[in-house]
């Protein structure tokens, strides 16, 4: 059967003016801890409930990049989130009292590389002269969602990741200063036959492998063309299948590559077995580190390919697999 | 303070090619019944569990779609599809087997307007050659999960409406023959303060009200330039609610006004209350009767308003309100 190639988006005119990164406590203990705009230190902030507090890391991290780019909410056109929990409403609360235009989009944790594909494009085209791309994730939410009451204390299976508390964002406008977004590759949805909840990472490896290796064919390029790859959050178990999967076609990734699961949380020292995972890991990795690197360009040319699981523990529970997805966003000093 | 206003972005060469809609056995009974492309008169379908036959009908309706258009999947370049369910899965597992780039997005019932923006938005700049739209509802997959068991038997209040077990897809292309997609206006989240999940409409009708305005202001039209101004599923009370909004501004709508979920079901022979809902119900009527109307030249220029209410139980549990969201979408012959 013939296969669906796809196109690789170009965007000339697009790049990200500010970004900004908010995390929790045990974030702010991991090796990029001062890295963050803002920590907060208790797992509710100043809200009544962990959804609520959710919602209130998405407001605080677009307050932030809004402030930096001097950016007045009269001013903006446009809002591009979503956020793991049910109904997005992490990024309906926590970014209503904007008031700006508002574009709902779910790409479990590969969204914020999907907010910035579609804030790119409007913006690249025309259509807007502003578009922040919001998201967020919270441990004790996402735990009660997707697996367990946390008072229950299920053990953790090796494989499973850490939801990350943490959220980014980033404003992105017509390209005047590096960091600039110049392509993007719109990932498939790819189903592994994974059916453990607990195993997100083998789930969201095949999605990677595909959307990595068209953005290359489009692009002509190869792993040595970019300084880094980054993943999402395929953790330690996806990241191993994702190095497999390329070599199979006589191609070394691992050098290039890091996975933001396994970088937000120091694993010798904090117990988050096979990585950090969640939109707000490789949101605030990039808000908070890489976004600086490409600006100050200690890196010149990036691919940002965040993963998503997705997951619904309805379908799991009557049988399911959980398919993944992988979505690809170059990002340049020039 | 300043508003933020947004934009209404126009678009020259964005065309729906094709549409369909599959529906179930409770809409076919309903007076556009002989409409749709497909009835599936079981409720599940040929599948195991409502969730799964909820993905079963896009799977469907986006074939019926692309078979109109003549387009094969190695051809297809995106879809932009969501749902209702839970981490949108009616679309992750009702999609992924056609192997075709796929983003997620997340507007409630408001999800077909804003999968044909954007559809046309990447259309439009060239991005891709074609987009399809899709998006589904299913009545007891979202009472089960949104409201009670379905077993529980509750009493259904005179406010609630009732959610469509339907699907519409729709392929955008270039322009090339009408309907026209000519116009967008994203939409702005608005918070009523509703806290009764069985009052979806006069959560949305200002959503409506607010995005429909903004349309007629930027494009300097009001409703008597339209052929008629279409909400998705307002019902009964939040279609009054939207004519007393217009009222305070000296402006009549009702008489250029319909309201999909107060034309899907025979409401004085079906017993839906005060009308349906769901993805499904405005993507239906706009895919099995609005856009052959458009299409013939019957109609000649319409604005879509989809009206989604981001509702979380989680939220409403919490004590949360239920904040409403509209997008709106003008079509044209010419």
């Amino acid at each position: 059967m013939a296969v669906c190639e796809g196109k690789t988006i170009k965007f000339s005119n697009a790049a990200i003016t500010s970004f900004a990164a908010v995390v929790g406590k045990i974030e702010s203990q991991g090796p990029y801890g001062d890295e963050f705009d803002e920590i907060v230190e208790d797992n509710k902030g100043t809200a009544e409930t962990w959804e609520q507090a959710e919602a209130l890391l998405q407001t605080k991290a677009l307050h932030h990049a809004m402030d930096k780019a001097g950016l007045a909410p009269e001013n903006a056109d446009l809002i591009i989130a979503g956020d793991l929990l049910n109904q997005c409403t992490g990024s309906s609360y926590g970014l209503k009292d904007f008031y700006i235009p508002f574009l709902g989009i779910y790409g479990a944790c590969s969204t914020f590389a999907e907010g910035l594909l579609l804030s790119a494009a409007m913006v690249n085209a025309g259509y807007v002269d502003n578009s922040a791309a919001v998201t967020s994730s919270h441990f004790s939410s996402a735990e009660r969602q997707f697996r367990f009451p946390l008072n229950y204390g299920g053990v953790r299976t090796p494989t499973a990741q850490w939801t990350a508390t943490a959220a980014g964002a980033a404003i992105v406008t017509p390209a005047l200063a590096p960091p600039y977004i110049r392509a993007a590759t719109v990932g498939k949805i790819q189903d592994m036959g994974i059916t453990d909840l607990n195993n997100m990472g083998a789930a969201m490896a095949g999605a990677a492998y595909d959307t990595i290796n068209r953005h290359f064919k489009h692009m002509g390029t190869h792993p040595e063309t970019y300084d880094l790859i980054i993943t999402g959050d395929l953790g330690e178990v996806g990241s191993e299948m994702l190095y497999d999967l390329f070599k199979r076609d006589g191609v070394e990734l691992k050098s290039r590559h890091k996975d933001c699961g396994l970088m937000l949380y120091d694993r010798e020292r904090q117990d988050v077995h096979a990585g950090g995972s969640g939109c707000g890991c490789s949101a605030s990795m990039m808000c908070g580190h890489f976004l600086k690197q490409v600006k100050s360009g200690e890196l010149k040319r990036i691919l940002y390919a965040a993963t998503g699981a997705l997951m619904s523990p309805t379908m799991v529970q009557q049988g399911g697999s959980i398919p993944g997805i992988s979505h690809a966003v170059e990002i340049c000093y020039k």
